[in-house]
């Protein structure tokens, strides 16, 4: 399966605008909705979905901690039965006006804290399978490559549920595959180190660690980031380059 | 169809409690169940569902204006936009988190000032009954039965949405069919004229109204109230009374 | 006394930006900072004051209804307590905040359909007014400049309460001295038409209305808006043309 | 100085009730009130400071993290600036609305997780201690009595900050002088045990531990808790002996 795009998007919010939604949703394959706790409204939603079925992409439901103030960016010490709540609220009320127009949604990428607390805390990642596995229907949980790959996909496998893994354009990897801290140098590349890290990716399953080691890494989708005009740019240079691959 | 008896339901939020959603449970037919904008939470939501389904009562959302601290009772001047989009986000969020635990939504009754606006303004009325009728499955709108009954079924029927109405067990009647003003001295039935009001109903499908003229009223289901133990007890007797008359 | 400058700032919320304060600020004489009700949150509003002081700018609250997704642009039907309490808590935040900066609140004007509302219905007048007034030291209200503005003087001095009225540069007064609403034709002038009216204004103390018309207008201070480039810009402008007519 | 007692009171929002403040206030000498960011809002507020007032009763803000649904019970990662302006924005709301009342503003002890937060990170007692300090007129910050109180008043003191120290009646102390985890049998005194405590601490300033060590620890104020009807009799008996502790 060629690598595929996804992009956090509806990160608007009232009369505040967040993201390039109209350049980015044409050159991207999977579309992460945010869903009113951290970001999004229920407008803000419905213009999201509009664009991607205009577009014919994926959609995802992108729930984070109800924290509107900080962008559900700081983690927030919740309950097992308090996350499996929140998220099955978030995925639902996007799923139920997707499909009102004649939209799938298909998969559930965590946002935020949520998401670094999914990677690196067992009991918040056990709370999230069991929410999205416990969904009416199947949906597929998207979630980072790291060397513990194997042991998520255990995880899931027992709650019967699917994994995507992504892989980040843009971030230098640490030797151990998980990403190097933003506060050490080095930890964002520049635009000719994410493509040649992209290449690489897409033609070889490689990534080369911070110390010039090649690490495996299975990626079903690359995560890219579409906030200002720059990043629509890379956006359109990785479509360019993933595209090309997959011919 | 006999009669049927519906409550507000799960209108806790967070460490705050409402309701004596146990005790009532039992006794009522449906559970217009909120959905996170004026009250419930998503915890709130799932226990709410979780006694609905012990007891077999059917699921209605709830949904209200985006004003917990006012308890969607103010009227906020939302947007044709809006407003679908708030109802169907509720109701998707609610009707999402019953299928995953095997309950399906039936019906919607808009809460508070939203359910005003609905009956006294047709162009928020029609806001609504566009939302609901483009929800990706059939459910139906809950409205106050009124001498405009026939006309909310024509709006309704051109949308190719159904229709449940209600009337009111405490309240008394204007002459006009509408419900007495809360300002106004009578407009709250002591606990004998709401039981004779429900039997009247019942067996005739006509209330007295305040002036003492008898007006037709097509009821399917009645509204009542569980927030005290008087409350509670009223809806036990008037389960008996509106049992007993179905028999 | 010269005609002041003022405009909406402190817009941002949380990681959402919204405004150019910062090329804003150094051209106008008030700033009108949000409460954190409609717009603002703590952070933002330190930021905003640090700015103001940086400038030697005036700092007057601008709270709104509770409404962050509707940015306070919906009217809330909210009660004379909930508004005048409401008023306080928004006012008494950005006030503490700003005494512990060495600042000192001099205003309040309210927001959106806060101020609409005010403008409009005697009673939301009336209990925005008492809140003001009420307040443990004497700050000033701003309000529109209209014909009323006699009587709106006598209801505030009832209260021991000091008003400044407000003209608007850029939008075109009907002949009954109100605003012409933004739904008709020539509601906005453009920029040219927009100096012009600042122009008559601090020289005449009138403006024109829509059909030619010469209306007295009394203004202590002119309402600008600093959203985008072309606003920044305008507002230079006028700064020049206020400067220049003062000196 | 005598022993104080203290309540956290405010807590309702909007329709929703808690606490039973009218029963407690007359026996208590500290109001904590509720800001609006975990439970309170502006008409909460009012009425708790009107309360306060009626029983002359000292106030103190009652700041805690913006999650109304966790009720404050939950840790956010916040930053810094980030605790600084949340705790200066809801002191500064209390502090002006009492202002407004003809109160003043005494201390201020933080809520659920930030107060926990508070006593168990340097970094977040630091933010706190810097929010309170930088206040525009002297305020005390109210804090749990441990044996670490000499080092908290030793930061305290570098930044001009003055402190009380509060113990608790009904929480059984460990060997450390912490409280003993709510997690391990006996954590919660019952009532003849927490008398004693109460008795104990009042007459000769020490604690007996879960293993029976007598500690030493200086007490300002004690912590009641007025949720219930248990709570309020407690409270009535532990003020009668204070009292006569005191007489």
């Amino acid at each position: 399966m060629a690598l595929k795009l996804n992009c956090d998007l509806g990160e608007s919010f009232g009369s505040w605008t967040m993201g390039m939604d109209s350049a980015v949703m044409p050159h991207i394959d999977q579309a992460n909705i945010a869903c009113g706790f951290h970001a999004g409204d229920p407008l803000v939603m419905q213009k999201t979905l509009t664009l991607a079925k205009a577009h014919g992409v994926s959609i995802g439901a992108h729930p984070g901690y109800p924290d509107l103030v900080g962008f559900g960016r700081r983690s927030v010490k919740a309950s097992d039965a308090e996350i499996q709540a929140l998220m099955l609220y978030q995925i639902a009320a996007l799923d139920g006006m997707a499909a009102s127009m004649g939209l799938s949604l298909e998969y559930v990428k965590p946002h935020g804290a949520l998401y670094n607390d999914m990677m690196a805390d067992t009991a918040v990642r056990k709370s999230i399978m069991q929410a999205v596995a416990s969904y009416h229907r199947p949906i597929v949980l998207m979630l980072q490559g790291t060397p513990e790959a194997q042991q998520h996909r255990a995880e899931a496998a027992q709650l019967g549920l699917n994994l995507w893994f992504e892989a980040f354009a843009d971030r230098c990897y640490a030797d151990d595959g998980k990403l190097l801290s933003r506060t050490q140098e080095g930890a964002v590349h520049n635009k000719e180190k994410m493509l040649a890290q992209v290449i690489q990716l897409a033609n070889t399953g490689t990534v080369t660690s911070v110390s010039g080691h090649t690490l495996n890494l299975h990626a079903d989708t690359l995560c890219v980031h579409g906030d200002n005009i720059a990043g629509v740019e890379s956006i359109e240079e990785i479509r360019r380059l993933i595209s090309g691959n997959n011919a």
